[in-house]
């Protein structure tokens, strides 16, 4: 199963009429109307509602809700209601809220906070799936069902009696023996050796951690509970999935989730959804490398099938600190981004804003008066109306990528609870250096699990791929081997899946495909670099780099870089190694943007996929068979202060003005203009 | 009843000579003699020797210290002792320690630490203070009770499950019902909907907050909560003060507040109180606006009525991290402004200095080597001596004020647990930029809270008026009316008491007085400014505004200031809006002082507002009726580094010399000089 | 007892062969070899392996290992293996696991994390250590008795309620009656009188602190249970010494200290120690001055006696957020640093680097792979070739200081919770100035306890000896009485045992010593400085003074540094006191290095005690009785980042090469280099 196959990209979202009377619905359908909203996210916080007490459920408020929505002729998407719990089950139940990295059992309140081991959160969330489920299977519109909301916020984790018990066996399924859990975390070191499995505890602050979630005494203690904690939430999931297929065997099943969102590893998440969707909350202004990045992370989850945006702010967050309005345009812009990246469905949190409560001044269609002439909402209508005229014109299309990027929750998880190398190396900042380089040249990129296939790929990048699991080091060895290229990083190549290093020199099993190996690794303070010079066919580079600086032996590869500092000045810091007709490149250092940028443009030079529009604009292809034709449409997008002039690389028809635009006809982009151009 | 009409100016404070033995007394005695100290503040800190065990009460410690003050005619304020609980309190009682935000129930520590609905802390308590009260009434010399001290220090707050049980009840009285309290709280928002009391938590960091006490999921909880808890400790405070009324029907009772103190709302308190007094420790230096503005909002809590200093230090503090010494003549000044705002007593903490405990290095007039030859003695006693010259001059006097700023501990809770707009918004610091740019034109404000009788002024500011309360909008759109001018700002008039949204344009109920309507609100990083161009009498100014930009649409009012940057440059950011024969001004962004003085001066100069020495000395006045004649006395001070001349805007009596000044005399003021000036 | 005469420095450190299988030891030993590694510290970390569970000892995996290691001819250090818990003690006894600062009960996990007050713990871990000592005593080459590791770390204090009864017995052993304990915290002072001695509650977060624990109400409570906490660590120490006692009554016991930490009185632990020992992990680049002064107070603590550096790191360290590779020759000039300072052995941690768990990437001897050909290896072996060519040279030999320098954990505990100066005054930072001052100066120096014989030094510098102890006065005093000279600093004489403030001019008891009195104490925030000009018999210096500046008046004193700023400019800031034939100078201000250099160097010269190389290169000498002869050997180390010449101060032989050296020759350093000079 996958999104939906719609007639056109979907718009709308969250919804919640159930705060107001009847008589403010009327207004906001018809708002609704102007602004060519067309689908509708109903119940996602309407447990309390519907369930007053355990043993009564009543589904007045739910039932008008769609059927006021069925009356409009919208799409719905119907939650499970699960998002939040009411007060009554807190109350009544304690074990359903979590006990903190603290130790702290909470009491009730906020939302997204259940024990995913209670028992009785799994009976109650469960049964009320069911029951809605029953009852709505079949409503005119259903498009998909949505369970839960933004699973594993803030933090993902309870540490309850609860948790420890389903941990203890988890690990016991994992390891099979007591010995193997003692091999696979070196409980001899610091004579931790278990005797019984009743002795484990739980990684938290009353145990291995201190100064916080990240100091752990035993990283593969704290890595297991981090796989266990997002699987005993997958766990919920499925529960409440099982019970809508019970129903409904058709309509696709989601859940909502955070994009580079630490605490659960979507791509074992990703094969319970039917497809996968996002909230698009980027932390600051200037984020559309990082949104690109999560738009193709979140597309590479389900194997490159078109995902759902399913929130996204209108004007301001209310999260952040300080939230700016969005700038105008960028409302547009950022939407047609997600579009260009394989989204299907382009959705809003919020309808209507709430009156009160922590979400008030969070931006919403539909503010406190109600405007409709004021400069969001003209621009919330106006992409209503761009997105009638696209159609299905991209509905379903793919993303023709020939580089991949390697990103894999478990490094996240290891690489920042590491001692003894560099703390302020952040896993998602490298990541995000390595993709931007890529973005920059204009490619197109898939963001794949580490177990993905790797064969249709030209390049492959992976960036701190310090845990190797599966087979991977012969899976990349394969893409080198015919002809393609890989890179990796400092720190590559270090512990395998249970974080334990390997006895041999790094980079470990990788080290057939580099041609090295590395025999310190060095660390900088903040605001310190060396002088990396790259030797490049383009000529010479020199970037500062910092943070990491790994001292390298070469075993067969050729030197690309030297440092240009500190007792090593001279040596290699990036290497080159020929595998059979590919390449394996490893870069040793903290390059910043400039070598980086240098190196991935070299690259993808070798096998032309450096863009048209390299360095100007953004530009993302989406195709699809028409008829047995491969139709393909490009994505330009200005996400610069300054206009752009760039000459068309072909011919075709501006999807959202109907002109036609010929080969090498020149453009100019404003700043936030988006072309939409079906190729001829 | 008000503050004892006493014949000068009262001066001495805490005095704990249960800390020494009683050749100790005879030194101090003299040195107080010395320093013209004729006031002292005994039994604060006593419980635990006036009722060493619950059975056991004995008065011999507090008889002798009240014996040598009457024998050396010295004036008493007399404690009831519950300002600390004694050990065996704590240890026999565990419900009387707090449980603090983390939810964590305190041992025995510190002080100002007892949990408000303890029924044991409530009957012992009040018990001591019927004790004290029936043993020193009539004591000579006795001018008033200090009931506690610093009530609600450090944090103001409990959460254990007695104040769980208070809150419920307070909740039920307040609301009716739960019905009323579910849409007062919103709760249907995030499935909150309470279907019975008993599911309501304290809101805490184990319930409704993340990241403290500021982030809450649901404001009217958290609201809610610091209502009740402030009334909670003032239900202390009544009944310690009714056992005092029991015996004593006469003498004025107080207790010390703490200024802008966050946790109590001091308005609700001030109808308690006889008269009010509070303690001065500004946070840092050059504080003297900080100073006058509290002065101000303390003497606003009675009506206008004078209050004390209580305490203040005369030398170094001990609370702050680094704590430098006053400087020569700081002393003197800063404790003559607290005279000019209203101060008819003038008190330190402490007569000598504790041997050991954390307030060791506390400034005192004495220090450990009791030493009165020392600069700090020197100018304690030269103040004395200034204070008997001055003599009754001023006691009762009040300041002739046609300014009023509105400042609401509602409002200060409110705007700082609002999540959306801008979390760099202090209320406090806000508040301040107002009241500066009044103070430095050198007029005498009042600083009243909502509910204030607003017909006496010319101008009232009412900044940061985000939550709106019974009439006001209707108050200030009178004052307007009536030919005088209304100042308020940006997050104006959004919410109501609930802290609900209004459903219409902002500024919701204030838009008739200021023609306008908001349609987006901006925010700003640090750093960031907008050049604000504001079209004055005086010509134009242009003031960097930071932190909040509103997009504003004039409805009626005429634009005073512009946006210089940004997408909405040229947009209004000031406005003034004509009503009647007055004006409501919209300020819709972060100006700066430069703006704010600007407008502030024009408006108040268009009464006839602006001081004779404006921006140049501080310049306050006292007015009392003898003998059926108005006496004014203005108070000059120069709180600047520099020498400063002026010329005297009036003839007089200089009441500290006893010479003669005559208008338009040249007077020249160096640093931290102060002219009290006895109008002819 | 003290330490082992052995015929060389020892050369080794941590090995944890129960981590690998017996083909990895073999490697291991081969490597050994290779780099002259004589010396294996065994068992640190096996507790979990030898006693499986309460009931059962399984020695074979420390049989094995010793086996091997004698077998391998190599001395032995053999620990109790207490240094960490095994699971199932902290699973079965929760009583075991420490109760934090915050009051929480802990779990299992880490290290170094018992309670040191459970009778548990208490039972078992002597029990331990009695049977390893029964097993191994008289073993072939076993050298010492290693008990326990890094007590104390990382925090060292446990709140639980077994520790609060015992610090109550230990509080009433110590005053004797309630009285005195309410005197000696001055309990009066905020209502805290004890009737009861139950009453008295642990000083942490729940009860007399504040944020954290270095805000104390009453610092009486918090000293006395530092005081408390390290005795009650040092008794489970001491409990492990007298089973090893029992069994061997010749080996030397000793545990690993941590240099200038705070949590422990090394000096009261060290006349338990038979000999002192400590892990050298410097916080950092360029800490030659640190170490020079943590090897010189360990050295202080048996009174001169050569001591061991148990642990340093060859490569990089694991525990800080960055950790850079030590730079080429630094673990050599590094480790011969150590030996000048009186190290007679210089021990790794670790061996081979752990696979797994928060260590694994620190540094070792062999690395994952078991390189023997890396750049650390190599330095590791050029480092073990040196010391078999040293020999015996400077074993047993001791440091000819003539200058002492005083240290005392009551002053660094007091100083740093104190209220009402300075928060930002750090003791040891502040001790490290004036330590700096005499190093730069190249004199050797004894870092001793205040209890010290002083009457073999001509200087003796005492800064921040805020709390006087025992007749630290008058032996001051005598220092100066006899020709000496004493310099000691701001916050001086202030406080005594108690910390309760003398009732007299400061500073106290020591004003006869320094002829002044101090009347105020101004204190600077953060980069606030005020120039002291100071008059020396070399010239005048400006030297910056930050942080605090005392207001002095001399009362016999001469003034030797006067303010520059602020309103005591012109006032002394430091002064001179001839006492007999010598001087007490007082140093009232945070003078900068070059000030304290200044005055240093005057004070030194007046004794010719400034070194041949003093701002050039690190001078130290070791000099031993060799059948009557005095023999000394002097260390030259250059630390600086260039290369160094100076002249030979006298001649002999370079024990590192063999060749001679005569007087005056010229000698070139380069960076991190080291000359070994036995004096002819």
């Amino acid at each position: 199963m996958s999104a939906p196959r719609t007639p056109k990209v979907l718009y709308g979202g969250d919804y919640n009429p159930e705060q107001w009377t009847p008589d403010v619905w009327e207004v906001d359908y018809a708002a609704f109307d102007q602004a060519r909203i067309d689908t509708l996210t109903l119940g996602v916080f309407t447990w309390s509602l519907l369930q007053p007490d355990e043993q009564t459920y009543d589904f007045t408020a739910l039932d008008a809700a769609v059927e006021r929505a069925v009356a409009g002729g919208r799409k719905i998407v119907l939650a499970t209601a699960t998002g939040a719990m009411p007060p009554w089950l807190g109350h009544q139940y304690p074990e359903v809220n979590r006990v903190d990295f603290e130790g702290r059992r909470h009491t009730y309140g906020q939302r997204h906070n259940h024990c995913p081991s209670s028992p009785v959160f799994q009976r109650l969330s469960a049964a009320l799936a069911d029951r809605i489920a029953e009852r709505y299977t079949g409503t005119p519109g259903l498009v998909a069902w949505h369970v839960g909301n933004e699973y594993g916020g803030p933090d993902g984790s309870c540490y309850c009696e609860n948790c420890a018990a389903a941990y203890r066996e988890w690990l016991m399924e994992r390891y099979g023996s007591l010995d193997a859990l003692n091999e696979a975390w070196n409980t001899t070191f610091w004579s931790h050796r278990y005797t019984d499995v009743a002795q484990i505890q739980v990684p938290n602050a009353l145990s291995e951690h201190w100064k916080g979630p990240h100091h752990t005494a035993f990283q593969g203690n704290t890595l297991d509970y981090r796989r266990f904690m997002s699987e005993a939430l997958l766990a919920n999931y499925r529960a409440e999935k099982m019970r809508i297929r019970a129903h409904d065997p058709h309509t696709p099943v989601t859940t909502n989730f955070m994009g580079a969102f630490r605490p659960l590893d979507y791509h074992r998440w990703s094969e319970e959804l039917d497809f996968a969707s996002w909230d698009n909350y980027p932390p600051g202004r200037d984020q559309h490398v990082r949104m690109a990045f999560t738009h193709d992370l979140m597309r590479g989850l389900k194997g490159g099938e078109p995902f759902w945006v399913m929130e996204q702010t209108p004007t301001m967050t209310a999260s952040r600190g300080v939230n700016p309005v969005k700038r105008p345009g960028v409302l547009g812009l950022w939407s047609w981004q997600g579009i260009a990246h394989g989204a299907d469905a382009m959705l809003y949190f919020q309808m209507r804003a709430s009156r009160g409560a922590c979400e008030k001044f969070h931006g919403a269609v539909l503010d406190h008066a109600g405007r409709t002439d004021s400069r969001p909402f003209r621009e919330i209508a106006s992409l209503g109306e761009q997105l009638e005229q696209l159609g299905e014109a991209v509905i379903g299309a793919r993303t023709p990528a020939k580089v991949a990027l390697i990103f894999d929750w478990d490094n996240w998880w290891t690489t920042e609870i590491t001692d003894g190398l560099n703390r302020n190396v952040s896993y998602l900042a490298t990541v995000l250096r390595y993709y931007g380089a890529v973005w920059a040249a204009g490619a197109d990129v898939d963001v794949v699990p580490m177990t993905a296939d790797l064969t249709g790929y030209d390049v492959v990048l992976a960036p701190l791929l310090h845990l190797l699991k599966d087979d991977v080091a012969e899976r990349l060895h394969a893409v080198a081997a015919r002809g393609g290229t890989v890179v990796t990083s400092f720190w590559a190549g270090r512990v395998d899946e249970s974080t334990n290093a390997y006895p041999m020199d790094a980079p470990g099993p990788l080290a057939p495909t580099f041609g090295i190996r590395v025999e310190e690794i060095d660390s900088a303070e903040p605001g310190v670099t060396n002088p990396v010079t790259l030797t490049l066919d383009a000529g010479p580079v020199v970037s500062p780099a910092d943070q990491v600086m790994e001292l390298i032996v070469p075993a067969g590869a050729e030197i690309v870089g030297t440092y240009g500092s500190d007792f090593y000045t001279g040596t290699p810091a990036v290497t080159r190694h020929r595998v059979g007709e590919g390449a394996g490149w490893y870069i040793g250092a903290g390059l910043d943007e400039s070598g980086l940028g240098a190196i991935v443009r070299q690259i993808l030079g070798g096998y032309d996929l450096v863009g048209p529009y390299a360095g100007r604009l953004e530009h993302a292809v989406r195709e699809r068979d028409v008829d047995g034709r491969v139709v393909r449409t490009h994505f330009l997008l200005n996400h610069g202060g300054e206009p752009v002039e760039v000459t068309a690389h072909l011919g075709g028809t501006d999807l959202l003005s109907g002109t036609q635009i010929a080969a090498g006809q020149s453009l100019r982009f404003e700043p936030t203009d988006v072309l939409v151009l079906r190729e001829a």
